[in-house]
């Protein structure tokens, strides 16, 4: 068997998260049902450097699975692509994994891009991809608010009570805040994330930038280290996972 | 009766564009039953900067109706929002229009834009926004050709047989092609365009990146004035039109 790599575009949409479960439509089904047909019907096992939730979109999530050796790349991508099909899931490059390569274990950082359309209007040619928050929010006090949860801190205030991560510290190295004409565009890089931290901190930057909270509670939100501490959490839409790094391109 | 300018916003998935015509759903039409609500059940007629061709997007077409004059500009726009839910076509902005102002007839400039993914995996999020070229393009061959088309010509070459305009002479300000990873933009920006104008250049602009047309081939199609000297017409869901500028912003 061959191992490869993965890089996987996907469209969250209807879709229950990435990750097998009895009785959904996941994109890890998606992929794993496509695979059997190149393992002579026999099932495959996947795993993707992240579970992505309901409703998450990908445009680089990379994920590792195993097939008989007589496939080349082309082929491996054109076929689970083909067979994929009309999923909104496509394999845009693949790669032999390199021996000891593991698309969670050896990432050194995620990327993620969070949209947020801050107009009366209702999203149209955005629709599905953003949070519709219809009203202005104040960018500058969200950038002030963003830099106090950069850097290394115990984010238990901003986890889903639902995670299974071992510790709750995290080092976030960029918590980014861009204007976009009628988008503000929130920019989120860390080794790794938390469950749920990315919307949780979108969540409470938004309560910032419409003037409901100081920038400087945000800080003490992260103190309490209790999740009821922290803003709510931002829908699904509005995330998209934008990148998965490692020490050496696994698609060069 | 009040003139109100409208900046819209538009999805051309599925619809037949932006004219109204019997027995089709066009943006014209949604609109315009959307304002009669407003106007007491009786019908509006309104008037567009372009008329862009079904499946056409637009961020920023301009509108202009009239409407009684007991409402302000916050209620036109909140009004034909609700009234066209849930159509993929929103009002942005709503302006009182100046005397003698004409979106179609005011206008000093149009820019539309033209996305082409160029990857061998079709289109997931930008599916319905991207013409799919499963290949990649020669952008230094298609940014030479697209010098040899700005400026003013007589581009009979590139306009629809059905095109009405008088003069087939257009002044091209600008034909930029950018590099966005997997896609390739096509940046377009004139006084005016001639019917089909933007869609034939870029399928002549595609032949040059595929290497199957010299870029100098692009000069020799112009020159022939004759629409079977130049390439065939780009699909209609790359394209958006993205700006319509006037020597006042009617909405500032």
């Amino acid at each position: 068997m061959t191992n490869w790599a993965l890089l996987l575009e996907y469209d969250g949409s209807g879709v229950a998260g990435w990750q097998r479960q009895t009785g959904q439509i996941t994109q890890q089904s998606i992929l794993e049902d496509a695979a059997a047909h190149l393992n002579g019907g026999n099932p495959v096992s996947s795993v993707a450097a992240g579970r992505t939730d309901a409703g998450v979109h990908a445009n680089a999530q990379v994920a590792m699975l195993s097939l008989p050796d007589r496939y080349d790349a082309v082929r491996v991508r054109d076929a689970l692509n083909y067979h994929m099909r009309p999923a909104k899931l496509v394999v845009v490059l693949a790669a032999r994994a390199k021996p000891d390569w593991h698309p969670r274990f050896s990432a050194i950082g995620r990327a993620y891009a969070y949209r947020i359309l801050t107009r009366r209007a209702r999203p149209v040619l955005q629709l599905g991809h953003v949070w519709h928050v219809d009203h202005p929010l104040d960018l500058t006090a969200m950038s002030e608010a963003a830099k106090i949860l950069t850097g290394r801190h115990d984010f238990t205030s901003f986890r889903a009570m639902a995670c299974q991560a071992k510790s709750p510290v995290r080092t976030l190295d960029r918590l980014d805040i861009q204007d976009r004409g009628d988008e503000v565009v929130i920019s989120a890089a860390a080794q790794s994330f938390l469950h749920h931290q990315v919307r949780n901190m979108v969540g409470t930057l938004k309560l910032v930038g419409e003037g409901r909270w100081p920038p400087t509670r945000v800080g003490e939100a992260l103190a309490a280290r209790d999740r009821s501490a922290a803003g709510p959490t931002a829908p699904p839409q509005g995330l998209t996972l934008t990148g998965v790094t490692y020490d050496t391109d696994p698609f060069s």
